[in-house]
């Protein structure tokens, strides 16, 4: 009974992720489903990546939380279009909370948008929002062992950015492993190493953003 | 209709939550709900917990995962009781899972049993399972913005636990307003800063524990 009400949901929640996807194609959007599991740094990367982009490209965010509104002013405050999504308690975002509130964004005047979805490496990788790729941030603080325990979301993903290099010889994660189970997972997983903090790595990163809205 | 099946859903497993936790006192045995996001440092407290204990009381462990049974090898490891439950996908343990496999640990010898959920900052905390209490774990890589954006686990957790304070040198966390924001949601929650890593601070968590289960 239980597996019956979950599997109507999602398959609702896909027709409408559907309808957003056409919608986004239809006016030239190229979107974004970004995910990870608390404080790995989604609002960080967007930060970098607004910077590291510096106007070649057009940028929108899309914020999920559960609470609160400190990661769309941290985007708004770099000139960056924005609207904050409050789930109210729910672990995820839907597609029909994109629906909500799409019309809020300058959707014409935008080339990339990114949706951060709520922090949570488990259930937000089941429900598509109506994104052209996902990708997904790991923090090497998080410890080598989360792909193989959390093998959805490394499977959906596009790229998964592995985040806070710098803080690397401080911890016992073993960055190898990381990158060896998630390819077990997700063979064509395209994986980026930064620090958010000291900017390592971020140059690869938007290098990639900016060939992935070429094509 | 859909929250009227969510609340359905809520109200069986608080029925069952309930009739556990009469088994659970019933023998003995204090129950101990341990939840955090993924990475935070569940098992890691945990060995230390066995090694800080001492024999001094019988310990013994459910582990949730989605996958795997790495954290099971690890407690088992350390010789105390331990099961493992593999969701296979679903966010958070409740009080079915629970009630499955109790019978695997030998009750009448323990004196804290820990329930180690899926990492997880949000859905965790709505699912009782028959536990006594709930603590909770935040690793301060996470960043000092996450008590206000996950409110819920902060308001039904008894103790906090702030884990790998040895990398504060190497962030921008700021541990007082950690320490303030869940406050702020829970005034009574007890609060230890640990390192699980350096072994900093378990003395003092080892201590409340024994405290607790003398009551």
């Amino acid at each position: 009974m239980k597996v019956k009400v979950v599997t109507n949901i999602l398959e609702a929640n896909d027709r409408l992720a559907a309808e957003n996807r056409k919608i986004f194609q239809d006016l030239g959007v190229y979107v974004i489903n970004l995910m990870s599991g608390p404080g790995a740094g989604k609002t960080s990367i967007l930060e970098q990546t607004i910077k590291g982009v510096n106007g070649r490209i057009k940028l929108g965010v899309i914020e999920g939380d559960i609470a609160g509104d400190d990661d769309a002013r941290r985007i708004g405050n770099l000139g960056t279009p924005v609207v904050q999504i409050n789930t109210g308690g729910a672990c995820h975002l839907d597609a029909n909370m994109i629906r909500v509130v799409m019309d809020d964004l300058p959707l014409k005047d935008i080339d990339i948008l990114f949706i951060e979805n709520v922090g949570n490496l488990v259930c937000p990788a089941e429900f598509n929002v109506g994104e052209d790729i996902k990708v997904m941030l790991l923090s090497i603080a998080e410890g080598h062992d989360k792909p193989l325990k959390y093998p959805l979301m490394f499977q959906e993903s596009t790229a998964l950015i592995l985040n806070k290099i710098d803080l690397l010889p401080y911890t016992d994660a073993d960055l190898e492993k990381m990158r060896k189970d998630s390819l077990s997972l997700n063979p064509k997983l395209k994986i980026f190493d930064v620090s958010c903090r000291t900017g390592e790595g971020i140059g690869d990163w938007v290098n990639w953003l900016l060939t992935i809205v070429k094509k």
